[in-house]
C-alpha cells in the first residue's frame, strides 16, 4: 500500500447482468492453470462486455481432469475434446494442448461455431497453419473469431513499446535483436519430455521460445519478415525416459533413454522488408537465464529495449535529445496511461507474467464482443509458422538466405 | 510459456469439499481489490485446508458496495460494518479502512467471537493498538485469531531474505538500511486526500510507508528496534479539497484549500537491540520513484538487498566467498524451492503485487486451520506502533534519540 | 577502438614552451600515487596555461622516498617536509600525509609563500581548519592559492550533476540522500592502522567517508547544511597491531592488540536552509560494498542518482515529462559536451578513478594562471569540519539536532 | 579516498636502472593518444624489466606530428615512417596508422630488426596479414616480437572471464553471444570519414568493431571459430564529403558527398569447433549504445556476462550452486588479486578505457624482456582476418556456412 486512492465504482454497471461467454479448455498443464488464471481474473479486474463464464474443462485422465476442474474453478469437465466442442454451453474453445493437436481441435471447433483461442505455436507444420488460418477466414464470415496466443504482446510494456514504434519515437528501424534465454536442459540427465520429441511439439526452442520472438518482432516492427539464414543444434541427443512415459516411444533404447529429436538451440538472421535486419536466439542451455525474453530495436531516432524477467520496464532512449541529457531511461510501466494498467494498481505497483493471459482473455472478450477479427488472428499464426519453417529449411540447406514464404 | 512442464494434480484432493472460511470485508477501495483477488485466487493457486468464500463486502453507499461486491465476487453487501459483524456467515472479518477505524471494527469482531485481519498501520495510536493486541490476545486463548496485513513480508524474495538472515548465511547483522520512497505528492496542487489529515490517517508517510519499512526491517532482521532518532517535514502545508471532500473539513479554507496534517517525509535513524545500526527514510516527495521499497542487510558474513520495483529479485552477496569471484547475485525468486513459488508458474515467470494478498489470505488459512497464532499479529502491528510513536516523539523532541517502549 | 577520429591538434600550441608550476608533495601512500598520476597527466591531456613539474616529494624514509620518485616519476626526494617548503624550485605544496599533520604542513607552505594543495579532511579538528582557513584567505590577498583535494566533485557525472541543478532541472530540492559505503573492517582480525586511530585520523569512517559525502551533498545542492542529527557505532573496539606499528602505540595490549579510538560507521540526518532534507551514511562494514558512494537529489522537478562504482553514469529523471514516457535515465558521462570528457576519449570509453586527479590537478592549474579562488577553498573544507564535528557533537549528545556553526 | 593504505616500495627498485624500450609510433590520432598514455603510464604503474621510452613519434603533417610530440611526450618527431624505423634509438615500432598501410610499416620494422606492435585490424585482407605473420614468425627466431593491439583482452574483467573458462568454471561451452554497438553514424548527414572507405578502412564496422568481438569470442573460449554465416548491410551508402578531404575520392560526386564503400552493420552466427554456437553483430547504427561492448558465455556449469560499457563488472552464474541461492552475480573486477590490478587502486576504485593501453604496453614489456612469444600474435592476427574474410564472402554469397580457413 502507500498511494492515493484508486476510485472504484466509477463503472457503476457489473459483471453480473453481462451475458456470458462460456469457455470450454482443452488442457490443463501449466498452459491450462494460466488461461483459468486469466478466465476467472479478467471479469473481475476489467469492465467487460461478456462475463466469461469457466464452463468445462477437458483432459484424459478423469480423475485428474474433475481435480483440475474443482482446483481452477471450472463447472464441468469432460474427457474427450470432441464432447467438449459437442457441448452447447461452450461458446469459445480455448485448446492448451501439444502442437500436435492444435490443427485437428481447432478446425473441430470451428466447424461446430464455436470461437477459438489456440495456444502457440499455432501448428507444428505450416500445411496444418494453412487449414487453420483458411477455416478461420471462413468462420469469420460466420461470425467467429480465432485468436492465436501469443500472450507476450499483453505485457503492458510491450503493448507500450508497439504504441512507441507505431508513433514514430524511434523512426526507421534498423536493428531488431531478441533472444529468448532459458537453461532448464543444461542437466544431461533432464527428462526427455514430450517437448523434446518432434512428432509432438513439432520442433524444440525453435517452435516453444522462438515462435514468441518471431512474433513479438514482427509484431513490434510493424512488418513482416523477408527471409532468414538459421543455425541449429542439438547438444545432448540422448536423454532418460520421464518416469510413466518409456511406453511407446519408438526411439527409446533398452537402458531407459530416447533420442531427442528436436532443437536445443536455434539461432538466425534475418531481413525485415523495409531493410532492417534482425537476429534472433532462442535456446534452452543458457546456463543462469530462466526465462530471459530479450529484445532491444534500434530506430535512427530512438530505441527500445525489453526483458522478460523485468517485465514491468520498458527502456527507451530518444534520439532527438541533445547528447549531454540523453540516455536509456527505464519507463516502469506502471501508470495509469500505460496500456491494460489503469484497471489494477497504482503506479510502480508491478504485474507478473500471469497478467498477460487476463490481458489475452480482456482482449478476445472484447472480440468477440464487437466482432472484431482478434489480434493476432490465425492468418499471423500462420505467418509465423512459415518464418519456422524458413528458419528450419535455412539450417537444413547450410544456413543459406532463405526467403519466407508469403 | 517455454518451459518443462509443471506437474498438475499431485495434490489430489480439491477444494471443494473443504470446509468453508467465510470472509466479510470492510472497506473496498485500493485494499478492498487487492484483498479482494487474494482470497479470490489463493484457493485455486494452493492447495488449503479451509476454501475461503467471498461472502459478504461492506461499505457506506449501497449502490457503490453492491458494484464492488458485482466486480469483485462478493456474494452479499452490507452498509454498516456492525451488520456485517453480526452475521453468522461470516467467520473472519477483513478490516481494508482507514485507520481511524481499525480499533473500533476489530475490537467489536473479535468480542463476536470472529477471526480478524486488519490491514496496517494496526491503528493510529499506540493506546488503540494496545487495546486491539490485548483483546487479539484473549480472543486467541478462545481459538480466535488476529493477523495484521504487513503484506510486503509475503513477497518471495523477502521471504526468502528472512529465511537466509535466519540461517545465518549473513552473519552478525551490523546495518539495515530501508527508505519507502513514492512521489504523488511531488504536485503542489495534488489534492488532500484522506491520507493527508492526521484524523483519519493518523501520520502521513510514516504511518503509511514508515510502518511497512519499519516492520520488515524487523522482521527480516528477527529482532526490534531498541530506538530511534527522527526528522519529520510537511513541505507543502495547504492543498486543494478534492472534489466533493470539502463538507466537514474543519480546516478547509474559503477558497478550496485545507491544511495537510500530516508529515510529508519521515528520516530516522536507529538501534537494534544487537547494536546493529538502521536507517530508514519514507517520503511521497521522491520524484521519479514510484513504490521503491529498498532495502539492504549488510551483517559480518553477507549482505542482502531488495527493491520492491524489482519484486522477483533478491540480491545477495557471499561474503564467505574469495574476494576473486564475489559479488552481489541476483537471485531470481522464482524456483520451486523458493517460498510461495512452488504453486505459480516455472523459473523466471515473475509474480507480481498482488500476488502478496494471495500469499496472506493462504497464510492466513492455514493458521486458522491449524490454530496457530498468524505472523504478524497484532501484537507485532502494536510494537511497530510503537516505533512510529517514538519517532513522533523523537522529531517533536529536537531529534532526541528515544527508546521504543516494551 | 571503434569511433569516428578524434581530431588532434586542434589546440596548436603545446606544453613545452609553458611556464612551469613546479610541484612539491609530502606523502607518497595511497594518496601520493593518486596525485602523481594527476600531475604527470593533467598536461599530456589537456591544454594546461602551465605546466606541471613533478619536482620534489617527501616522505620520512629516505630509500623508500626515493624509490617512489622513481616510481612515480618526481625529479628530486626529501625526508623532511620542512627542507621541501624551503625549496625555491617549489611553487605548489600538495599535502597527501594522514590529517594530523595538513594543518602544520600547510601553514607554513602558505607562510613560504607557496600555493597548496590539502587532501581531504582538511584537519582533524574545527580549530586547525579555521586557521589553515584563515591563513588562506590571507594568502590569497598575496597571489596565493589553497584548494583541499574533494576529488569526487570532479569525476565528470558530478560535475554535471552539478550543473543540471544548477540550471534548474531538478526544481526545488527536497531530498538528497547519500551513502558512503567499504567494506574493509568486516573481518575482525583486520588490523589496527592509522585511519582506526583518532590521534591521526581525526575520525573513522566519519572524517575519511563522511567528509566526502557531506561535500559533495552541499555542493551539488549547492547549499549547506543547517544542522544534523547522528548516530556513530564502533563495532569491533579491539584489532590486532599491524606488523612493525606496535611499537608507540600506548593502547597496545600485551597481546599485540590496540583499541580501535575512531567510529566505524556514521549514519547521520540533517536539514538544509532550504529546508531539504537529507541523510547520510558512512561506514566500513557494508559487506560487498567497495566504494559505493550513492546518491541521490530529489527535486520537485526532477531526480538525479548516482553511484561512484558506476563512476561514468548519471541517472536522470525529467519530472517534467509526460509520466507514459518518463523514467530515470542512464546517461552515459562520455560524451564531448561534458565536463572534462573532450579532452579524452570517444563517447562510451569510459574513465576511472584516478581521473578524478587529473581533473583536480588541472582545475588547479587553470586557477593559479588566472588567480582564481580555487573550488573548492580551504573555506569550504572548513564548513566540512564544522559539519563533521556538529555529527560528532550530537553523537554524543543523544543524537540531539545540532546546528552547524557558520 | 577512503580504504586501508596500498602498500608502496615493496618492490623496492625502481626504472631509473632499467634498460630502456625506445618505442617509436607511427600515427597520432585516437589510436596514437592512448598508446602514448600506455607507454608513457606503463611503467609508472607496474614494475618493468625494462623501462619504455616514448622516443620518436611519426606523422605526414610535420606541425601537427611535432604538436603531438609536445602534447604527447615524445621525445622526437619524425614526417616518414621509413625514416622512424631507421633510426639506431627505436627499438620497437608501434603502428597506429589506418589499416591500408599495416602491412607495409610492419613488414619493413621486422626487415628492420624492430619488435613491432600493431593495431587492429592486422591488415585489411588476409593476403597482407598472411605476409605479415609469416614475416613475424621469420622475425621471433631472430629474437623479435610482434603483437596485434586487441586492447580488450587486457580488460581486467576480461581476463578474469578468460582465466575463469581456462579453470573451468562454466564448463562444456554452449553458447558464445557477442556484439558490439555504437551509434555515431546514426545521423545521415556525418561526414564520410576514412573509415567508410574500403580502399582505407577494408571493411566497415566489420573491420572495426566484428574484429574486436571476434578476437574476444575465440580468446575467451579457448578455440577457434570453425564457420560462419553472415548478413551485412550498408544503411546511409551516400554521405557528406568531410571538410578538406574531397580531393582524389574518386567516387565524389559534384555535390559534395560520396559512396560509402564499407558494411555499416554485420551480422552472423558461427559454430566453434567444439560444437559451442556463438552469435555475433557489428553495428554503427545501434542508437543510444555508444560503446556497448556485450559479450555472455553459457557453459554447462556456468556462465559469464561482460558489457564494455561498465567495464569494471563481470557477471558469473555458478551454475554448480544450488538453485534457491543462484543468480549472476556481479564480480567488481577491482581486487588485488584481479588481473592488472594490484598496480593500481583499492577495491572498487575503478579503472577506466586506456587502461588497457596501459596493460597492453606492460604485457609487452615483459614480453621483449623474456623473450616471449606476444599474445596475441600475428597469427592470432591473421586468424582472426580469416574469420573476417569468411563473413565477407559468406555475405556476398547468399549467407552460406562457409568455414574458416586454417
Amino acid at each position: 500500500m502507500g498511494q492515493p486512492e484508486q476510485p472504484e465504482g466509477v463503472e457503476e454497471s457489473t459483471g453480473a447482468q453481462r451475458p456470458p461467454l462460456r469457455v470450454g479448455m482443452v488442457g490443463y498443464a501449466f498452459m491450462g492453470a494460466a488461461h483459468s488464471q486469466g478466465w476467472r481474473t479478467a471479469g473481475r479486474v476489467f469492465d467487460l462486455p461478456l462475463r466469461p463464464e469457466l464452463a468445462v474443462i477437458c483432459g484424459r485422465d478423469a480423475a485428474a481432469v474433475r481435480a483440475a476442474a474443482d482446483r481452477h474453478g471450472w463447472a464441468a469437465a469432460e474427457t474427450d475434446w470432441r464432447d467438449l466442442i459437442a457441448r452447447d454451453d461452450v461458446d469459445l474453445v480455448d485448446i492448451c494442448t501439444p502442437g500436435d493437436s492444435h490443427a485437428e481441435i481447432a478446425l473441430a471447433a470451428l466447424a461446430a461455431g464455436k470461437h477459438v483461442l489456440c495456444e502457440k505455436p499455432l501448428a507444428n507444420t505450416v500445411e496444418e497453419a494453412e487449414a487453420m488460418a483458411s477455416a478461420a477466414e471462413t468462420a469469420y464470415e460466420r461470425g467467429q473469431l480465432a485468436m492465436v496466443g501469443f500472450n507476450y504482446r499483453r505485457v503492458p510494456a510491450t503493448a507500450l513499446a508497439r504504441q512507441m514504434v507505431a508513433d514514430g519515437r524511434i523512426g526507421t528501424l534498423r536493428h531488431v535483436r531478441v533472444s529468448y534465454l532459458q537453461d532448464w536442459l543444461v542437466d544431461p540427465q533432464a527428462p526427455l519430455t514430450w517437448r523434446l520429441r518432434r512428432e509432438l511439439a513439432g520442433s524444440g526452442s525453435l517452435g516453444d521460445l522462438g515462435a514468441h520472438i518471431v512474433d513479438l518482432a514482427q509484431y513490434l516492427a510493424g512488418e513482416p519478415l523477408a527471409g532468414v539464414s538459421a543455425l541449429t543444434e542439438t547438444f545432448v541427443r540422448e536423454r532418460p525416459l520421464p518416469g510413466g512415459a518409456a511406453r511407446g516411444l519408438s526411439a527409446a533404447t533398452a537402458a531407459g533413454t530416447g533420442q531427442v529429436t528436436v532443437d536445443d538451440a536455434a539461432l538466425f538472421t534475418g531481413r525485415f522488408a523495409s531493410g532492417a535486419l534482425a537476429s534472433f536466439e532462442a535456446t534452452r542451455y543458457a546456463t543462469g537465464r530462466k526465462n530471459a525474453l530479450r529484445l532491444e530495436l534500434n530506430g535512427a531516432r530512438g530505441s527500445l529495449a525489453f526483458d522478460l524477467e523485468r517485465l514491468n520496464e520498458l527502456w527507451f532512449h530518444d534520439g532527438t535529445e541533445p547528447d549531454t541529457h540523453a540516455g536509456f531511461r527505464r519507463i516502469l510501466v506502471t501508470e495509469p496511461d500505460h496500456p491494460y494498467v489503469e484497471a489494477w494498481w497504482p503506479p510502480g505497483h508491478g504485474l507478473g507474467y500471469e497478467h498477460t493471459f487476463v490481458h489475452q482473455a480482456r482482449d478476445l472478450v472484447h472480440a468477440v464482443a464487437e466482432g472484431r477479427r482478434p489480434d493476432p488472428s490465425f492468418a499471423d499464426g500462420l505467418q509465423v509458422q512459415r518464418v519456422l519453417a524458413a528458419v528450419e529449411e535455412s539450417a537444413e540447406k547450410n544456413s543459406v538466405y532463405t526467403p519466407i514464404a508469403v
